[in-house]
């Protein structure tokens, strides 16, 4: 079968340049939950040392500081790193298949309440996360809330990485080579992963009546809640934070997440909404010229004189489409360093412009709040890939089992884009030498009328999500049955309730957090109370 | 990797030869729910033309009667035979993965109430039986129940086909010849080879919202709950009869399956179990020699001089352990053609002896009984394997995830025999080239504390089991929840429920299918009125 373009950047350029309406091919084609394309991720990791004042450069002071945390955090790092053998394929067994990789997790069991092993002293609880799209550190870096929470209930943390990313490699650095190698990347195999392994440790610390309770943010929370759903008997619980697991087939409409973001920024001010829109267009205009890519290329600050005009639009997207993910209410930098509400903050920055000012200046000088907001930035790699976090695999995911029907309407802020199945079908043939299931995921984990399916079975899952975020359109946004919640919150955005606890958190995240320790407490509570009457 | 000695029963063989205790590793190593190891299967299908009289055909007449029913039944099919494009490997996109094979299935619509289309009215229930290790026909005529309850729920019947048995080989005949190809059969496939089906059949059908309830016997019925548990979108409901979910691990007493045996003759005469436990040591005894071993031949009538004891013993121990599972009360003819309640019938011939008589002569004139009730058996084929049924990748799966560890104890009436993980690991890799994964059932489907797990997990799920079936041991034996039921028979046998009603069934018999159709009618009311309120 066919090799894969290496790097991985390269194929999604090729869906770029294939589509009709390439800037909407990069949008439908590359996002994943929580994460922008690949190509515009690098320039989170790679702040150059000089720090040149950028145009935007708003409350640079506040960011150094949030800056300055993480970053003594990350030197303290909370957790030990440990490596379980893992079987290459749990659901054959062809030869191959019992190939061993190694896969990290890290551990923090500094709360911990050991079983002392008397009767009735059952140990505390083990809160495990389950990894996505990325290298493990990072969500537990941005996973918070399980360490603010671990003290009280006298819990382990344990983050499990997702097999093919960060150090999880099965082929180490030639994993993404092929298909022969990638085709083990499913969310099948990872679930699976995530069992086998928990089994096993909690043998291995004498503690198998622990209870288990998941947790997953975006991707992660739908293996938490897929997790809790085939693996019942592994964990109690799981609390699925802006898990979009209806956003496939035809469960949630293919429209709804670019309508969600354009609502974001048309709720902070019309004219905002109407500049970004207005933006496409002239942006392709100029562009059909060298010399207008070269002006374009001055007005956005390129490093490089940019060759093709879609790097302008890509480049604008991620940041719209991103910040209205990461809307948090608080500064954070998850994706990127931002400023309390940077949606409201772009808007103003649009809205601040005079009377006549060029629409392009104002698209450029919004998004460079998401680019540059800590002002470090002298200069746009526009056109440089980068994977910082490990990201790689989920072009191939997306190509395979994550088929996440996406369109652009008239409505929209953004240039219209259709999406058909056979399209999808052979932009990945081509990218990739595989051709996707585009049913496969609701067969597997279902979702089509989950209230119906799930209402009379199965129990313990939280599904989170925030209104702000544009992923929680294909959320579970209802409750299902007395122990199946939604918890949504108006102004929430992309697992907000994960981050860790500030002081400056509005009451209803702290509500919210608030709610799921309660239920989570529950869960515990009834689990050890059923050992305790089944062991009488 | 190795290629397998074809034809697998060579590898049984080779099991044989390869064991200390070689009778018992037959046992542990070949018997799997529901069938007789694959050397001892041919007898059933190949009946001479010539019906020579046996030496115990009582009662041929009833027998033969009962024969000429199947056969009837069998020239009229009640179903019609489809082949369903599957894919091979569901849990990965390497480039082999989705090569098709096509899946044969069954299906009976006579009695299927269609939806006319419109509003609130609900087409009839879609009854799936989930096949496990043979050819589907055989499953589906002896799964009468399905057929007999068909009309009242104006419910359409569907047989499929287990993924490598039958005619639904991925790679024709050539399927079992290498662990390359082999490596594909696994429950979990199989269980999706159904998701996908099911799905695919109701959208073709435009009956999406048909309820579909899922029944298995034995694997069969293994593969119906854990399809309940893992795919509660595509099922409302499982009836899993006679599933020995519990088999695995440590869960279940290692030696309860031929303590059950024993139990089942010891519990009709305890001379009758003495002979039996006495007969093993004597056979060893004379076999020792070429002359002791032609001697046992002509008392068991064998076609050709028999040139292992193993071979005598082997015969002796399928004899009693599947009588004992097909001890039914009516007479039957699923593996065998049998009398009414067989064990009592062997225990009588054994009983009937006058005082003195040889104990292998009485051994041998019980298990006569299982081989030749209908009397048409010149001789026996001692040492002659065949897969009448297509049966013969069960090797394969107990020898990968399928791993449920036995021992004899001392007190049974069969030869002692102790398991080890090792040992069983050793042996399969010899056979097969594989190692199993011993713990993976568990990891995948749990079971372990499944009272806990499912207390508040899951619903709708049927566990039916009679005691005199030795897999009933493994079987859940106790109502878990409101919902999730187990049906105990004391004098029940192996799916005894899932065969045709005849007027002989004793009140019990009736009585529990009675209860199954009462609750599977509740599930298809609730599942209406569901759906009738979420679409208010």
């Amino acid at each position: 079968m066919a090799l894969l373009r290496p790097p991985l950047a390269a194929a999604v350029a090729a869906l770029l340049l294939l589509a009709a309406s390439a800037a909407a091919a990069v949008a439908a084609g590359t996002v994943f939950p929580g994460d922008p394309p690949l190509q515009l991720r690098a320039q989170a990791a790679r702040r150059p040392a000089s720090s040149g004042g950028g145009r935007y450069a708003v409350s640079a002071a506040a960011a150094a500081a949030a800056g300055r945390n993480e970053t003594a955090a990350a030197a303290a790092k909370p957790f030990t790193a440990r490596y379980f053998p893992q079987e290459l394929d749990h659901f054959t067994f062809t030869p191959n298949s019992s190939a061993l990789f190694y896969q990290k997790y890290l551990v923090n069991d500094t709360f911990w309440r050991r079983s002392s092993g008397a009767g009735g002293d059952t140990a505390g609880p083990i809160f495990v996360y389950t990894g996505n799209e990325g290298d493990i550190e990072w969500f537990a870096t941005n996973t918070g809330f399980m360490f603010d929470i671990a003290p009280r209930f006298g819990a382990m943390l344990v983050f499990i990485e997702h097999r093919f990313y960060g150090e999880s490699k099965p082929f180490g650095n030639d994993s993404n080579s092929s298909a022969e190698k990638l085709g083990y990347l499913t969310s099948t195999q990872a679930l699976a992963d995530f069992a086998v392994l928990i089994t096993s440790l909690k043998q291995n610390l004498s503690a198998v009546a622990a209870p288990v309770v998941v947790f997953g943010g975006s991707y992660g929370g739908m293996l938490a809640s897929w997790f809790r759903l085939k693996y019942p008997h592994v964990t109690i619980g799981a609390v699925a934070s802006s898990a979009p697991i209806l956003q496939f087939d035809y469960i949630t409409s293919w429209s709804s997440f670019y309508d969600a973001v354009s609502q974001d920024y048309k709720s902070e001010s019309l004219n905002c909404f109407s500049v970004i829109k207005a933006a496409w267009d002239l942006m392709d205009e100029r562009g059909s010229t060298d010399a207008g890519l070269l002006q374009l290329s001055k007005i956005f600050r390129a490093c490089k004189t940019v060759k093709s005009v879609y790097s302008f639009r890509n480049w604008l997207w991620t940041a719209f489409v991103y910040t209205a993910m990461v809307d948090y209410p608080t500064p954070a930098n998850f994706l990127m360093n931002l400023p309390a509400y940077p949606v409201k903050e772009m808007c103003k920055i649009i809205d601040g412009f005079p009377a006549g000012a060029d629409i392009v200046d104002k698209a450029f000088a919004a998004a460079s709040l998401y680019y540059n907001y800590t002002g470090d930035q002298t200069c746009f790699e526009l056109e440089d890939g980068g994977d910082p976090h490990g990201l790689s695999g989920w072009g191939w995911q997306a190509c395979t089992e994550m088929v996440m029907p996406m369109t652009i309407s008239n409505e929209s802020m953004f240039p219209p884009f259709t999406f058909t199945y056979e399209g999808k079908s052979d932009d990945c043939f081509q990218s990739y030498g595989v051709r996707p299931r585009p049913h496969w995921i609701t067969t597997e984990y279902g979702g089509n009328k989950i209230d119906l399916v799930l209402k009379r079975f199965g129990s313990n899952i939280i599904f989170s999500n925030g209104m702000r975020d544009p992923w929680s359109r294909g959320g579970v946004l209802k409750n299902i049955s007395s122990s199946i919640f939604a918890l949504v919150t108006e102004k929430g955005a992309h697992h907000l309730d994960f981050r860790s606890a500030t002081k400056d958190d509005p009451d209803w995240v702290v509500e919210q957090r608030r709610q799921e320790v309660e239920i989570i407490q529950g869960w515990i509570d009834q689990y050890n109370k059923d050992i305790a009457q089944m062991s009488k």
